[in-house]
């Protein structure tokens, strides 16, 4: 680990086969099958309402709000327990940032995407429809597309690391609403053109089960590179660690 | 009582008849009300907006946000009073995780499933239209809209364990928020297929004032096993009661 | 006064005429204009989008979330100044509730009435159109218009209740999110019906504006019997004000 | 600086050229590129859903829904860095109140609009689609929708005041999720009038890559003036500087 960052949950999940390691994992299962159940879900839910119609307004508006609502919920229900990561994209940034381990990061992984492609399965399942795949506009390039998750991805990791530095001085648990926020401003101004996904898992677990990976890397290598540089910037420019500026000592009693 | 957890608010509606229990059931009454009031209204509205169509986009996305909204402030106002459960399937899983006694318990039941009927009794004749019913989507069966309402109301009643548990070091008011959050990503995505309904006074009282139980076992039967597995998970696997580590006093001064 | 129930704000706007009376009448007269302000232009904004349909779904869906946003802001911008009451329901059970002296509630209205007005004047002007009034849906009844709008009032005016009572221990500042999505949640529920306003302030400055006071019977009588009756039901039976039961000391270390 | 008011971030930005005034315009660069990303793709989102319709009522919807989400985190995410200003008019209030000096807020206008017509040019680039810019509708005077956004600037400046003020008790990190719900409120009510910009930059951004700065002036006069009125107005009327009242302490122990 390179430096000694405070986070707001202890090293309690760093153990990776510890009994508290567990519990992290169970509770970043619970967390990304919800979200990945509305987030898909959602899409589905519109599709249905407009009678097959994959491209209309509600197609974006709906999951956008269901993105905001249940991101914020499912990164709250583990914010103390296992942080709250629900992305592969923000645990990439933790381990990236030295925040988490390569070994835990790798378990944390392993949990998000279980996580997902059973809660495409149960949809799929009990709804009897077939799930979504995130798709990308006719004029635009898979480049382009990865360009911009990539930059969605930066600003929900690096709004992640705000969230969750207790040197800011700012409410720990407030946090989570703006997280999902970030997500739900995503979906409505990218949704029709790359999916606005920022999640790998949540496309890894939708394709998964739809059987088709067509343009999957779009939806890896931009959030996970979104992830790594959102990670570095807030370390290393705007909030470095050797910095400390007595924000969190002088702004904690407005709290 | 099976193990001693603290809540967010004390035990005084534990006493059943005694005046602060009355005082809970009240708070339970008008938490209830006001919360089914918006989610039937909600549909009512949608639907007279929609000149009848009770299958567009408008008949979930409403409902949704009016449900998020709704639920979120339901559970806010009656929070240190009854604890702000405003669902039996809520209730039930404080009964299962023994937060609260049996007898309190059924209480309960009787004042939320008297105030769903009061509001949709009062929706019906103030408005002057019948008052909907949750349908399932003609594909599904009622076994896979059982396991869905289940699923939806495993994350909500998670969503309140979380709420109400001090040892998060979470501030406890910001909870509600969250909690309203699950129900409006949940309507999103269920909505067209099992109706997200999660709450099974919501349905029993727009089924007895349109006079059909027709699928009434599917919004109990789900809903009450989901709440009940997500204490249960909650309690022993997740955030057991012997381990308190420290979150509470570490993470308190940060809030 | 009849009891003495600590507020979220010290009594400094009780002395009528003073300085810090005036300051007060200021903050209420900017909250009430901005809240009017979004109120009734996102009614004009849902009309003009639709080119002049004024029964579909968005002239609720509009405007509820402008209600929801713009309540929950104007509250929190006069919060601790003048009390965040923006509504002459809220300002009458606060009356009732002998929070404030009836002179100070006088011209709390007349700072409410004179900025509705103000508010309607200025989009009238600026955008060139009629503005709105609130309308009852043809089949019911005015009786039980106002009794609907009554029932929206009493959870409104509870919710500030609940929102500014210290000896809930709930954070104070995060009520206004709260007292904002009640505004939301009821303007989908009750839009198509009775129009949701819950506000005769915003209904009296429409009307004045658009020069028609037709069914402003509606929207004051319900609305303040409705706000009375919170009052009492807050401080006589939910929380009493001889009842403080710990809760601001044994909670408020939590938050 | 006239009078010494406490903000909720140390004076850390007034250097110019400090390392510390560095990190301040990179976090505004970041918090402004963010904002004017989901601010501008999400009209153009909203376009391309609706097949090139630009009048309809999604046109304003799903950019307030946006606009609230994104400028809620936007701010957060910069709040105790740099301010978490996101907006020039904004920045010109806190330079009449004297809370940032002259220098440093030239230095902040020229990374706002530096960021946003980045954010600009990587929607156009990636989505290989023509930015929106803002217009006015036809029946409106220049100098009509002026005074308009000159109003909807006034509120949300007045906003930013109150939440950044440590006198009024209020918990600081809270007060970016109603902000953002200004900016929602005020596009939902004004968006097919004026276009609900309320913030220079990201007018000028798409006007830059659109190439065209018809109407340039109305987003900049009125925003400009209503933000400084509303910084006079707030700390010489409602709640001047000798004014302390012991709100910060009186109420800060409840947060």
């Amino acid at each position: 680990m390179r430096r000694m960052i405070p986070t707001s949950f202890s090293s309690k999940c760093q153990g990776v086969i510890s009994m508290n390691a567990l519990r992290c994992y169970v509770s970043e299962f619970i967390s990304t099958f919800f979200f990945v159940l509305a987030a898909v879900g959602s899409v589905m839910a519109s599709r249905k309402l407009m009678a097959g119609d994959v491209s209309g307004p509600f197609s974006v508006l709906i999951p956008a709000i269901a993105n905001a609502f249940a991101l914020s919920s499912s990164v709250y229900i583990s914010w103390n327990v296992s942080g709250g990561h629900v992305n592969p994209a923000v645990t990439f940034g933790m381990a990236v940032a030295g925040r988490i381990s390569v070994p835990t990061a790798l378990f944390y992984w392993t949990s998000q995407m279980i996580a997902s492609v059973m809660a495409c399965l149960v949809l799929k399942v009990t709804v009897v429809e077939q799930v979504p795949i995130y798709k990308i506009a006719g004029e635009m390039t898979g480049f382009g597309a990865s360009v911009l998750e990539g930059v969605l991805a930066f600003v929900l990791v690096y709004t992640v690391f705000t969230a969750n530095d207790p040197r800011r001085g700012l409410p720990l648990a407030v946090g989570p609403i703006f997280i999902g926020f970030v997500a739900g401003a995503n979906v409505l101004a990218a949704g029709p053109f790359s999916g606005g996904s920022m999640n790998p898992a949540c496309a890894f677990g939708s394709a998964m089960i739809y059987g088709s990976f067509k343009n999957q890397a779009v939806y890896w290598v931009g959030p996970l590179l979104g992830g790594a540089t959102a990670a570095l910037v807030y370390d290393n420019v705007v909030v470095p660690a050797e910095d400390d500026r007595g924000s969190s000592t002088g702004d904690a009693v407005d709290v």
